[in-house]
């Protein structure tokens, strides 16, 4: 049966299995933090400054109480008590060649019997090269495709929306899906919108693997650092203004280190940084776009 | 007359002056970008890259049009055509024992007849030190005294309250003086109020040249530069997740160069770091509270 606590076990088992394979493939460790919300609940923070992965973060939370009235009005719902689960995955390579990539999953559900299913996998890489974008983005459709042929096409046209820095007329990245509120109210039964997430979350560790054995042994230089540190400052603009994971984490005295470790190891502004034109940090420019056919190649 | 040309015509003006101030303390020079926004005014945004200035905007503007909807309810007034002019500073310093200074001086008129000034200055030093940060007070409360008694006190709580990161229980540094919607209903007549912004807009460059000479002359190594890094991302946040003025550039279409010079050259975030009790880094969070009382020094 799909209650609560076995959505808790999976996730933690699911970071457990993250956390392993981007061992295996870092050649580094994470250290876990063990932490408790006054208000209940708690979670297990996992960060990595490893080899290749200047920082990231695989964070699991179970946070429970009385949902305060600010986050109850933005969701429409009564306050109420609540529960909150989630796998949360941001990482931060070294190397330009290798994208930003970030996953979650959670679940939501009030003592009043509400509760849904988000989640979602992007990437935003430093370089857009077209042939990873596609292979990203196939994985991506193949997890989709456990719910409905529907779903891809919607939750990919859900991430250009959401991971979009409005003032800048730019998305965060390539992209991938973002889905939030998936219930019976989809017509999907609690078990199939499950079986969906499950395979999102198990979509996380090939996806990544893929991009990063690609890119990680590419030489770079100075230039390519630069750009890095750039688009990591769009990360943040993005985090900070617009992610509403961030907010709600911020609003329900959420664990402050847990929810920034999003925030990248380094990151630079340059006042009015125009890349000349015909250059791979121009070309990349122009690709964050909404509404590109990734698949197309 | 205190009339709106009078007011942009000053503002240049403080603008000028400011700048070749700083120029002179500085050694550099600043380049000037020329803009106009396609709904009406534009400004002059002046950005330094200087021998101890890290990365600095002078910027003025004057821009004029029909108020976005978005923006007329959060002021509580009807959708209206308004200008809104002023000048902005942050400056970002290469050495640790430099605060980074911010100052804004702006004035709001609407065709109804509506008007109002706001503005402030406020110091975020990496390193506190209680004696420059007495004098800083200091020169801020005598501006305060051309307005009344009761201002610099009003004033430097509102600034305690205004520049305070919420989700890390910390204000951004040592505050200042921030104020807004000033105009006749606090009981001084449109020429007073006036008096007390020229005033404003004058403490700034004797207050910043006392903080600049003092610090840029103290050696430093990588742990300060590190932890002025660090501070820096600190105000990233405070500046993306809370500032009025940042959100209200991005609402209005507002020219984002210019709204993100704020944005420091680096900054970093590092993942739980704590400073060692009794460490200077320690100490200087140990008074990033509200309502200290500098002027005791």
């Amino acid at each position: 049966m799909v209650n609560k606590e076995a959505i808790i076990s999976w996730f933690q088992g699911l970071q457990d299995k993250i956390c392993q394979g981007l061992e295996e493939l870092d050649g580094g460790s994470f250290a876990e933090d063990v932490w408790e919300r006054v208000e209940g609940g708690g979670g297990r923070s996992r960060v990595i400054e490893g080899k290749h992965i200047e920082k990231g973060g695989v964070m699991f939370s179970a946070v429970a109480g009385l949902m305060p009235e600010v986050i109850a009005k933005g969701l429409g719902l009564a306050p109420n008590k609540f529960i909150a689960t989630g796998v949360s995955i941001v990482l931060h390579p070294r190397n330009p060649y290798v994208p930003i990539v970030h996953m979650n999953v959670r679940y939501f559900e009030t003592d009043r019997g509400e509760w849904w299913f988000g989640g979602g996998i992007d990437a935003t890489p430093h370089y857009i090269d077209r042939s990873q974008a596609k292979g990203f983005h196939s994985k991506l459709k193949l997890a989709c495709d456990v719910l409905d042929e529907e779903a891809y096409p919607k939750y990919k046209q859900w991430a250009d929306d959401y991971f979009y820095n409005t003032h800048r007329q730019e998305t965060r990245g390539i992209g991938g899906i973002f889905f939030d509120r998936l219930n019976s109210s989809s017509g999907h039964k609690k078990e199939d919108c499950w079986d969906f997430v499950r395979a999102v979350g198990e979509a996380f560790l090939p996806a990544y693997e893929d991009l990063f054995r690609v890119g990680y042994i590419r030489d770079y230089g100075e230039a390519e650092r630069r750009w890095q540190l750039i688009r990591r400052g769009r990360y943040v603009e993005f985090n900070l203004i617009y992610d509403r994971g961030t907010k709600f984490g911020l609003q329900t005295n959420g664990r402050i280190e847990s929810i920034l470790v999003s925030m990248p190891p380094d990151a630079k502004w340059v006042y009015n940084d125009q890349p000349k034109s015909g250059s791979p940090e121009r070309e990349t420019l122009d690709q964050l776009k909404k509404g590109i056919d990734w698949l197309a190649g």
